[in-house]
């Protein structure tokens, strides 16, 4: 039987995440690779996490089991209000949707508002895997500048004002991922000044906010929401274990109930055993803790980093990232990233080229290095192999 | 803001199951139940599962926790092989998507093959909640009406031979939700052969399958299909636990893979702690041995609601379901459901009337009875309470 002909219109435009098919192109063993988007498995806190699962079992094992609330768990619903604290903003926990991570809290909000052809703005370079969705649900995306500071607010008006199809807006202010840049609180204010006189519904993405590398949380966009525009997306991925699928959506009540609704329809509600166990680590351990030890091991592997590209990759610059897992390296002028990226793969080291990140799959010789997949040493060694890689490039320019 | 003038459109098509929508009707204490759909929670084997979990974070802690397969955990879709030998058929391990329950799995293989406006062929009445992932998603909904043996196949070959948009048709064979049914082997075979000329998919959701009070299972449809037309829809959900949401699709492998596909956009994975507790249990423990005495406990509440049916209803005549969660039952000539439902509430019983199960919401004077989630002794207080209503309604004609 031929399936082609059935498969329904909208899957010509799902297509698997970019990073896994660069990633498919390391062939054979030995590979290091900075190519990676995990958290660092030996510093999830197993033991404790073993200690809350069984005081779960014990106390409320029988009731987790079971079918439960479709917005999620409401003790770590409960939790997670006083996360949302941390970035400036106060919630009620009635308006906390819990999901099977931010994947899933995309996906949700996507089928909350976009219709076929809506227009969504993001950033330029932005996250491939959310804009893969975006684009499965039939989205029109438009890539926006960025600086230092984060988007480009002159671009971000003109757009505004001469495109009556934009439905959403969907950025990454902290610590980007590709980018790891983070927008400073004067760019966040203009940026909820401009969207505010339009009907558009901002998606604020946030699961690198609590990897912090300076103490410092930044202040969420629905800080300065004056009208609720921000739907904000958070997540457990990062912070205590992707494994378990955990992540939430907080905003306007009315926007939460849609998304609950679209929730039914999907799977009715995430797993309730680990709603409970994250809510019960939280009881019984201090999850702050826990994220200041796993920011300051993070940070280390940032240094190491970015001292072996100071010793190793002359020529190249970035920007110092104060949170998240990633470091967005420019290479020298004339030496495209897909270059790049070949010459590593000889040299069994694994990056991931800028070029999928951006709207307009452009070559600004920029990657993509994560640093909080290996320990400090592994790291130098993979940036000395980057360092072989970059001479090829040179040699052969 | 408002925000209705910026929801998608598909969102006037998403609706709260009917079923939760009734139950919320049951105001104030004291109400008994059978209008659930759930598995008796003193059944959940917590101790085992508890001990089960430790074993995984002992040795698998740190892997499990990390992101995973896209297709979920190897070892437990091995297992869920060995499931499927149970229903007469063979698969791979990679012909097993695993998702977070047969929910997701219903909304997978829509967006895999559904476009707005294709027609779906179901049996009437069906189940409430996977029809409104159907319509959700911009499916036109035909029901066919059944016999006790299974679907209507003559009804079937008129509408295939004349409707050119059928792209689906999605049935449950064992032990139907609502009516509790159980498909004959000579129907199931006459069903694929009637299907067969036609590029249609068959969707055969079993989640009940192995709730079964003959100790038989059914062979599944699959298992007489000779060119790849069928999608099995699977579930721990009634067997193991609701609240970890594990299901899964299993098929032809290009659309397994289309379907994993589909399941990147939408949560990337399911929770891999969950899909490891399961496979150790099953390692540890016999999951057989736990259905087996599942069932055992449940054969006695069926037969409680039928002696109890029998006592307090009279005039009112039911299938024996031989397996499965409900009992179908229809009410003496002349009552509707809905005049029955309401005296009920006056009674402080809830039932579910068979009404919004049908896919034109006919009132045929049937209802669902859940005989699964109360021990013997309340099931009879419930029928008790539903004889009084039954009176009411009867005084009143």
């Amino acid at each position: 039987m031929k399936y082609e002909s059935l498969y329904a219109t909208a899957l010509n435009k799902a297509s698997h995440s970019e990073i896994g098919i660069l990633k498919a192109k390391a062939e054979g063993d030995g590979f290091l690779s900075l190519a990676e988007g995990v958290p660092a498995s030996e510093l999830f806190p197993v033991e404790q996490i073993a200690k809350a699962a069984a005081a779960v079992w014990e106390s409320a094992g029988r009731e987790v089991l079971q079918y439960g609330d479709y917005q999620g768990y409401e003790p770590l619903r409960e939790k997670i209000t006083g996360i949302m604290k941390k970035f400036g903003v106060t919630f009620k926990a009635s308006q906390i949707q819990l999901t099977s991570g931010s994947t899933q809290s995309m996906d949700l909000i996507t089928r909350v508002f976009i219709n076929p052809g809506d227009t969504v703005l993001t950033e330029n370079p932005t996250y491939i895997d959310n804009r893969n969705i975006l684009r499965f649900n039939g989205a029109n995306i438009v890539g926006l500048p960025c600086d230092s500071e984060g988007i480009d607010i002159k671009a971000l008006q003109a757009k505004l004002s001469s495109d009556p199809t934009i439905k959403l807006i969907y950025v990454i202010p902290d610590f980007q991922n590709p980018t790891g840049l983070c927008w400073s609180d004067k760019r966040r204010q203009e940026f909820m000044e401009t969207v505010a006189p339009y009907d558009v519904i901002v998606v604020e993405d946030n699961p690198y906010g609590e990897i912090t590398y300076t103490g410092q949380y930044h202040k969420a966009l629905q800080a300065y929401d004056t009208k609720g525009q921000v739907i904000f997306l958070g997540s457990l991925s990062k912070t205590f274990s992707p494994g378990l699928r955990i992540g939430w959506l907080t905003g306007p009540q009315e926007i939460i109930d849609q998304a609950c609704l679209v929730k039914e329809h999907c799977d009715l509600h995430s797993s309730i055993p680990d709603h409970a166990l994250a809510a019960m680590f939280m009881d019984m351990f201090s999850y702050d803790d826990h994220v200041t030890a796993m920011c300051a091991e993070y940070m280390t592997r940032r240094d190491a980093l970015m001292a072996a590209i100071d010793e190793y990759l002359p020529g190249c610059r970035y920007t110092k990232p104060n949170g998240g897992f990633f470091l967005w390296l420019h290479l020298p002028k004339g030496i495209t990233a897909m270059k790049f990226f070949e010459a590593c793969l000889t040299q069994k080291v694994m990056v991931i080229p800028g070029v999928p990140f951006y709207t307009d799959g452009r070559d600004e010789g920029t990657l993509r290095l994560n640093f909080t997949g290996l320990p400090p040493m592994t790291i130098k060694e993979a940036v000395i192999r980057m360092g072989r890689a970059l001479e090829i490039c040179i040699d052969n320019e």
